[in-house]
């Protein structure tokens, strides 16, 4: 296949740093792709996000296949089109929403039957559908359909589960072909089982994908279970493609997760954080609704890229989050986007170093500190 | 008093064409000032308000004075530090939110005693804290702390809040003193009874403001009374003063009322009803939420001034409006005060060229037209 241009620039330890090439553009990894749920990232424009260092972003096929549905879109000119977004785009296959989400789901061998959280409308996701869903959607990069299951589990049912994730890969990448400039990634399952998820990796790189995701995981296992998970695997798929960690997470999971030898990451968390209050700061992570900031006229994080985060106070900005205005949650989430993005950059110049190591210290030392002192 | 420049222009007709000068900047009039109820736009950042043309910002005595108290904003630099608008600011004195919002309100001679909407606590408002708080605040104008009742009313009760406002007047000005650069307006009342509302208006000319707002319409009444009121008092206020319509309206009132030799405007319609999906065009009013925008590639409006009016598609708005997205919220808030904004801009130029009438026949027939046929 050859659906999506990967090149290994540098190496650090087992760290990477690399180049996707779309037919939307160029994505340096590794990467962080904000989440645009149901075609568009909460609280921003897209010109916000290429303001910011965005250069690929997710959507979710799950949401887009309920409302407004894929027929719909494509219709209009597809996702990127839809959203105005002319960067690459991923789309995920829903398979994880249906287990998060959707209500009086039923999987069998050939798909998943499961009811909207909306309205309650039933609806079908089979390999083949979610391809095609994807391909209407015009995602650069799409997902094969996997049936993802929280931890802990017993090991029969991961095993089952990641068998079945096996045989819709399968199934996917027969639906999908080989359309000019699109890709395919499959995921590999199996849990907290190192050698169910090696199973699974050997499988997937047999079939043969543009990339390799690693699923299942922050699903609720514990964080070194993540991490052990992930190392383990990043030694067995191919130095030749890229690697996407599904749905992860704070920054310290980037910072383990590149580490291992991760390229891609998406994550709602940023926005959502931003929306509840939160501000991502070089010394930590600051609850805006907390009282030590009522009177307090210093910004966020002077040291920070976003200009957000070096001009508003935060008194101004406990007041928004106090007063729910929504101006509170749009600053907040580009401040959080924002951050990730130039932490994603960090670590990539880091790479090109050799100094992966010591720029994890350092941001790390920054956390520790600890906030400033409260005023007065 | 001189806290306030105003140069006449242009008139047509009755209608007036002037200029605002403030410490804070220069604002043509007639003008419409954007509402920042707690110290911020709903939706927006003070840069957008600025690239669509707003010159000035209003906000609320009422709600600033709940939370985070002048005390607050004064130490933190003022209000335009604050919220980071550098340009001219007007506050209202909080009367209409304490009849509108606050619960439990006792009147007496000296003031008002009412309990929060937030918190149910106990705060007392009198002409003089009225006029103390938007100086802690530091509001370009300030307003008087005025009586608003609803409409309608007995004759005898609306003479009564009018007489009161009266005297609060008197009390506010010597309050207010004349602090270098900044303004206090008086506010006409006296219902819908042109009678009152002339006494009203004499007494405050005597009295000597910056400017003269016209309080207390659209409060229940209908809108030829609002339209009839207001071309009475425009007569009879000086002309040398600006005049101020507090809290009015829809497009077709601003037409009316600039006709009539009004001079400034605030309303929270186009930001509320932004963020209830509803969009201003030259061919009306548009529910985003209704489904004949489901499948409609078109813009909102291809003539409108707003790049986000012209570019989006009614689709994907339909799609935001109905996800509940907040990027629907931001960008219709955005197109609405674009509206207001530009159509007071055309009337301006309109005035000065002698057109008025031409120009408001021009956009009253746009809307008559009503929106573009449904496609297919």
């Amino acid at each position: 296949m050859s659906g999506l241009g990967f090149d290994l620039i540098a190496t650090d330890g087992a760290a990477r740093r690399g180049r996707l090439t779309t037919p939307h553009g160029v994505v340096e990894t590794p990467c962080f792709m904000p989440v645009g749920t149901a075609g568009t990232v909460k609280g921003l424009y897209p010109a916000q996000l290429r303001a910011i260092g965005a250069e690929i972003v997710l959507s979710n096929t799950y949401h887009l296949m309920l409302r407004p549905g894929p027929e719909t879109v494509a219709s209009l000119g597809g996702l990127h089109e839809f959203m105005g977004w002319d960067g690459p785009i991923l789309t995920d296959s829903g398979g994880f929403q249906v287990m998060s989400l959707a209500k009086l789901r039923k999987i069998d061998r050939d798909g998943v039957t499961f009811r909207s959280h909306l309205d309650g409308s039933e609806h079908r996701l089979t390999p083949e559908r979610a391809v095609e869903i994807q391909s209407l959607l015009g995602a650069d990069i799409a997902m094969q359909l996997d049936e993802c299951i929280r931890l802990p589990a017993p090991t029969g049912e991961i095993a089952r589960a990641m068998e079945l994730s096996l045989d819709w890969a399968a199934r996917s990448k027969a639906a999908f072909g080989t359309p000019e400039g699109r890709a395919l990634f499959g995921i590999v399952q199996g849990g907290d089982d190192r050698a169910l998820r090696s199973r699974s990796a050997a499988e997937l790189v047999r079939l043969g994908f543009d990339g390799y995701a690693i699923g299942g995981l922050a699903v609720g296992e514990p964080r070194e279970t993540m991490v052990d998970i992930v190392t383990h695997l990043a030694a067995e798929l191919p130095e030749s493609r890229p690697r996407y960690l599904m749905g992860v997470g704070k920054p310290e999971d980037l910072i383990a997760a590149v580490a291992a030898g991760v390229d891609m990451f998406d994550c709602v968390h940023p926005t959502r954080a931003g929306r509840h209050g939160h501000a991502f700061t070089s010394r930590g992570v600051l609850n805006l609704d907390n009282a030590r900031h009522r009177d307090d006229p210093r910004p966020l994080d002077e040291t920070a890229t976003s200009e957000n985060a070096r001009t508003w106070s935060r008194a101004y900005l406990h007041h928004l989050v106090r007063a729910g205005e929504i101006l509170g949650a749009i600053i907040l989430s580009e401040v959080n986007l924002a951050y990730y993005l130039n932490l994603m950059a960090a670590m990539r110049l880091a790479i090109e170093a050799g100094t992966l190591e010591d720029c994890a210290a350092s941001v790390r030392a920054g956390w520790a500190r600890g906030d400033l002192d409260p005023i007065g």
